[in-house]
Order: structure tokens, then C-alpha cells, then sequence
């Protein structure tokens, strides 16, 4: 694929998102008006919303989690935006990369000054079984589903063939999730706002309660592997291997260079942009790497003229723990195959050589699955303007990465972001 | 809204769509590959599908349709288009219509020379009464949806208000289905390739066969005020003023004008893209007028530097025989309020003043609704390009136009085509 320059240089100007959890009260319309007023109060010089010029909302499935189709408008009208336009993009849980993408090619073409890129997912409504059923939908219905698959069986087949190939362990897997919920404990906004060592003790206090036998866990890895407290889903991705099912909403604000200065004296240039899509899981000759990603990265490193050994900060797509690992070789930041080791030497920490997922990642910080890409957005915009509070890691952050993949990675997108 | 020069220019060279219809035993890949074979043929110089460097697809629910999401790169892959990036638009009924404004942005900001543009939906695997529910989550399921709205009486609601406001007689929305029939009957690829009077013929053989009573009507407008034949669907909607349910796929091919040549020595020019949005239809001032459709051709002529005079050929989105009036007034075609006189004295017909759906339109080609929009492409094309056969009309069509919108007219999107 060919990588060709933009018309135009595009620039983040603002960055938000919802609480993530759980709310039986609200609606995508409520978390996005949330996610709305936390992007505006984090632009410098100020919003004044009629300055928008055109909505992107990355959204997987409102329809079937919310029984609400034609979604876009609604954001708009809930934000006082109509006339402007509104559009949805669907790219399962890659929707707001890839919306950020559109967004980003829009301004490019010179069609608009200013484009709010959102995304929203309102997952809680249904029955467990039922959300994961809707996201089964994001495989191949006629050749995958029939045969039995939802997602945590997907990326448990890639953890399989991944641990055959490299004989990587269960306990790299944990040192994820581990490294996640390290981070996610220093995000006021995580949905699993806590260690797993906090875990562990919330969980001994319940027991005490209740009267229960108090657990004698001698440390975090001894809690991974205890079959109760962190039940198998999908040999050999555990509960804690796996994202939660979440709420949320996020909303970045793009504009083109040139005016970037009206609204901050310190804009986040994105410079490389990538997109690729790959056929379905059972059609592959290789389970161990996501080709969509690796493309996409691809095309992002040379549009931006970089290398992997750049990046300060990534945002990957935990959306399982393996998931992490597949993507920090896919990026180039480890060699196939070395990403398991790269975990368990915590390379990847907030203080590591690269570190990976300073917000939580999916795994903590939680998964709504359509918001989910522009909630990375969020957390490079932090860390590159020294804003992460505890979290912010212990060096400059000129360039970041985010990368964002739907279903069994059929869809890639990855973007990199410069602060001059 | 402000108008701006998009980077660089942007042509179509190629149009194609599958047989719409009902098609059991087809699914919306087998749909979209026939859509591309067609579109393929299309192009004068030849396409090498490996030049094609992204694909949008329209399409408004496969979720809800096909129990399929993540549909991009499932068309992707069914075309060997992998890995270049699939990315879904959806804005309802105006899904593919964005996605060729998505398409147009995308190849003008730089990033690709080459665009697919598509649209897909198979209706017809649910019972009737499921797509009338899936549909009606195109309103607003909090506020509209609980009254009992559905599609029809949405579009009631706003023929019933025309007609008080304006005076305006069921005979003027019959004269909409009639001349819409009449185009389609020339189109081999409409759901219904009939006119009324045929499918009055059509009843009095089927009636013959079966040993009924022959019915008597003396011309196509007692047919069309006969309750049996032509049933009330929802005052003063009856039957024939109601598009159907459709399967079927569309695809458009866009390249920068920089390259046009490569493909073909008569492109087809876009010069005018405009997209807005509304709030749903019970927020309204006013019914009869579709604010969202008024600002998208606004944008579309300041951008084109052209008025609705200039038009010579427009496909608009009669989802319903009101539609088509509105929308012609809400183009500027004609004044508010003259729409319903305009369809009576046939200025609309294929050799009146005004040409409008030439194709058929929605009421007899077909809606398959993520799909209709790049549809209206695949007409002015061929209108333009004097490849229109029987239904070519009797003038030069230098400059075209499409209007597809989007539920109740909360997105609605306008393209302006020009043969230089």
C-alpha cells in the first residue's frame, strides 16, 4: 500500500472522555455530552462549540446494544451541532481509530477547519450473554460463528498458537494484565480503578464480611492462578486475561495546523496515520501476528518518517492480555516472539524501555468498545504534555502511538503523534 | 456552514449496481461482488482492482439485517481487497450517499488516488414486520419509537402537514408513484421494471387465472384510489406511495482528476458535496421541509458555484411519494409549495422542465437503504454520459445532481456531477 502526504497537517487540540464503568442510568446520548464538556475543558484557549464544523462518531453497535440506529445526528443534536454533519463509522471495536482517521482526512481535504471525532458505547444494557453474542458479530457469521466462537474463544485460539510457536507462559499473559491494573489504579477515569494486589485485599475484606474463610494468596501471581478467583473463560485467557464489558464515551478535538494556534499554544500534531483490514480468523495462514496491524503500522511509520524505537508512550489494543503482547511485536517494538519475554522483564511498564498501556489500557481502564479508540487519543495527549498526573511517565514524550484493532483484527488502525 | 475549495478534484469513472429485489438465496457479499463486477465493466480504460487503495461501504444495519457486523472488511475481503482499509459509514438511509462524501474527502485530502465507494443491505431475511422495527430505530427510540411511529407514518406526518399547509391532494403524490413507475418500467434493474398500467394488467391476468372477477378500473389513478388494490398504509400513505424492501448492493469508483485519464477520457466530475444534519422529527418547527436537506444543497451549489436552474438530471430520495416533493422544493427546483403542482403538471417527468428519478427513484427501482445512495450515482452517470437507453433524457445533462437522506431527514448529503 502506498503512503502519500496529506494536504494538509492535522493537530489535536483537546481531548476527553466519560467516567468508564458500568451506569444503568445513562444513555450514549448522557456519556457523550460528558466526554463532550471533558474535551472542552481541556483546550487551552477555549471552545466555543459553533466552531465545529463536523461530527465523526465511532460507534460499533448502538443499534443492537441500545436498539438505536442512525446515531450520529443524534450526538450532534445532543450537542446543539445540526446542522453540521454527522457521521457514524463502524469498524467493529476499531470504530473511533478509524473515525479519527476520517476525521483527519477531512480536515486534510480542506473541507473543514474543525472536526470533533467521538465514540460511544452503551454495552451494560444486555444480559452478559447477549453482549457477547453482539460481539461475536464482529467475526464471520457464516464460516465462525456457527462453529462455536465468541471473542475470548478468537484470541484464546491466538494465545494457543502464540504460546505453541514461542513458548511463552500463562504468567506473561498475567504480567499484562498485572502492568494494566498497575496503571488503571492512577486513572480516576478506569473503570477497574485499582491493582490487583487492591483486588486481592477488596476481596479478603468481602470474605471477612460474610463471615467467609479469609484467602491466604501469598502475592498477586498466586491470585492469577487460583481457578476461583480468577476463573478459565477460554483456556488459557482467565478472567483477568479479558476486558470488561463497559460504558463510555470519548471525544477528540481535530484542526488543521494552521489554526491550531487559536486554540492552544501547544497542539499534538498527528503525523502518521495507517489503516489496513485483513480477511476473517479461520481464513489465516498465521495466528500469532495481526497482518491488518502490521500494515497499518507500516503505512503510519512512513508517512511520519519514523521507526518503532521512537515512540515514547503507546496505546494498544489490549483487548485480551495477549492481544498486548502480539501487538507490541506487530508495531516493531519487539521482534516476533519476543513480546511474552518483553512483558515478563517489564519492558513495557510505566517506567519500563517502552512503555505500553500508562492508562490502564482496555483491560483496566475498560473496553466500550466503539469509544474505545479515540479513549487512547486521551491518554497520549497526557502523557506528551506531562498531564498524567502519578501515571506520567519519567521521560519526554515527543512521539506516541495509538493502535486500535477491530474484532480478530479484520480491521487495524494506528496513529502517531508529535509534540514540537 | 462555510463552504471551502476541497484539495484537489475528484471524478467518478465507474458505476455499477446489482439487481435489486428479493433474493433468498443471495447474502450481501454474493450482492456486492456483482455491484463491483457490474461497476467494473463500467470503467472505459479498465480497472486492475489492486489500484483500489480503500474501500466505504454504506450500509445502514447488516447487524440487525444479517446478525453480520463489522461489515468493511467482510466486502473487502469477498473483492481480494485486502489489506487496504474497509471502513463502514452508516447515517441511515443516507448511508452510502456519506460514504461517497467520506470517499471524495479521503481521495481530496491526499491520502489515496483511488477509492471504492459502495453500499449494501439485504432486507428482505426478516419478516416484513422486523424490518418496519429495524428500520423505526432510524427515528428516535427514546422519543419517537414509544408514540408508535414508524417509517410510514413519519412520512404521513409530513405529507399530512404539506397537504394542510399547501393545499396539496393525494393525486399529486399518485402522480410521483406514476411517473417514478414509468422510468422504472425502463430500468432492468428496478425491483419493479413496471408501469402502473402494467401492473394493473399484471392483476387482471392473475385475476383471470384464478377465476375471480376481473377488476374495472378505467385508468391507473381509479387503480390507484382502490383500497384493495392499492391499500392505506399509513393517511394519506397508501401502498404505491411507499418504496419497498429491497436487496441489493452499489458501487462507485472515484479517482483524483489527476489520474482520471488513466481509466476513462469522460469522467464525471464531482464539483458540489454538501452533508448536514437535524434533530429527529418530533423537535421540528416544521414538516414540511427537510432543514438537513436545504443546508446539504446549500453547501452543494456554493461549493459547485452553480443553482438548482443548472440542474439538468437529479435523483432524489423518494422513499415515499412526499419525499420527492419536498426534496424537489427543499433543492430549489422549485418554491415552497409548488412541489405538488410541479409533479401534476409533469415538469418532473423524464422530458418535463425538471427532470427527477429517471432511474425509477426508490419508489420503483428499489431501496435497499445503505445502498441507495451510491445508486443515484450509478443514474446521473449514465444520464450524463448518454448511456441511459430508453430512459436517457432529451437534453445535454452537463450538470447532475443526488440527494439521499437519512431517516426523517436528520442526515441528509448532495453530490453535483459535471460532464466537461
Amino acid at each position: 500500500m502506498k503512503t502519500r502526504k496529506l494536504g494538509r497537517g492535522v493537530a489535536v487540540v483537546g481531548v476527553g472522555m466519560s467516567q468508564f464503568g458500568a451506569f444503568p442510568e445513562k444513555n450514549s446520548r448522557d456519556l457523550f455530552v460528558e466526554a463532550f464538556r471533558d474535551m472542552r475543558g481541556s483546550v487551552d484557549k477555549g471552545l466555543d462549540p459553533n466552531d465545529i464544523e463536523a461530527l465523526y462518531i465511532g460507534n460499533y453497535s448502538s443499534d443492537l446494544f441500545e436498539g438505536q440506529g442512525h446515531t450520529a445526528p443524534i450526538m450532534a443534536d445532543w450537542l446543539g451541532l445540526t446542522p453540521r454533519p454527522a457521521t457514524r463509522i463502524e469498524d467493529a471495536c476499531a470504530s473511533s481509530g478509524v473515525a479519527l482517521r476520517q476525521g483527519l482526512l477531512a480536515v486534510a481535504s480542506g473541507a473543514y477547519d474543525v472536526v470533533l471525532v467521538g465514540g460511544i458505547e452503551k454495552m451494560t444494557n444486555l444480559p452478559i450473554a447477549e453482549v457477547t453474542d453482539t460481539l461475536a458479530t464482529a467475526g464471520d457469521v457464516l464460516f465462525e460463528i456457527p462453529a462455536g466462537f465468541t471473542f475470548p474463544g478468537f484470541y484464546a485460539a491466538m494465545a494457543t498458537a502464540y504460546m505453541h510457536k514461542y513458548g511463552a507462559t500463562p504468567e506473561a499473559l498475567m504480567k499484562v494484565a498485572l502492568k494494566n491494573h498497575d496503571n488503571g489504579a492512577l486513572n480516576a477515569k478506569a473503570q477497574f480503578n485499582s491493582t490487583i494486589a487492591g483486588v486481592m485485599a477488596a476481596k479478603k475484606r468481602s470474605a471477612e464480611k460474610k463471615g467467609r474463610p479469609i484467602p491466604t494468596w501469598a502475592d498477586e501471581m498466586e491470585f492469577l492462578h487460583d481457578d476461583r478467583a480468577n476463573p478459565m473463560i477460554a483456556w488459557p485467557l482467565r478472567l483477568f486475561d479479558c476486558s470488561p464489558v463497559t460504558d463510555g464515551a470519548t471525544a477528540v478535538l481535530l484542526v488543521s495546523e494552521e489554526i491550531a494556534k487559536q486554540f492552544t499554544d501547544d497542539p499534538i500534531h498527528i503525523i502518521g496515520s495507517g489503516q489496513a483490514s485483513d480477511g476473517a480468523l479461520h481464513d489465516r495462514p498465521d495466528l500469532t501476528s495481526l497482518g491488518a496491524a502490521k500494515h497499518a503500522g507500516q503505512m503510519a511509520y512512513a508517512m511520519a518518517g519514523i521507526t518503532p524505537k521512537d515512540i515514547k508512550v503507546a496505546e494498544v489494543h489490549d483487548c485480551f492480555t495477549i492481544a498486548e503482547i502480539i501487538a507490541s511485536e506487530d508495531l516493531g517494538f519487539f521482534a516476533p516472539g519476543a513480546g511474552h519475554e518483553a512483558a515478563e522483564e517489564g519492558l513495557t511498564a510505566r517506567h519500563g524501555s517502552q512503555p505500553i498501556n500508562t492508562s490502564g489500557g482496555l483491560k483496566s481502564k475498560g473496553h466500550p468498545v466503539g469509544a474505545s479508540g479515540a479513549g487512547q487519543v486521551v491518554e497520549v495527549f497526557k502523557q506528551m504534555r506531562g498531564l498524567a498526573g502519578e501515571r506520567q511517565v519519567d521521560r519526554d514524550v515527543d512521539l506516541a502511538l495509538t493502535h486500535n484493532v477491530g474484532g480478530t483484527g479484520q480491521t487495524a488502525v494506528v496513529h502517531i503523534y508529535e509534540r514540537k
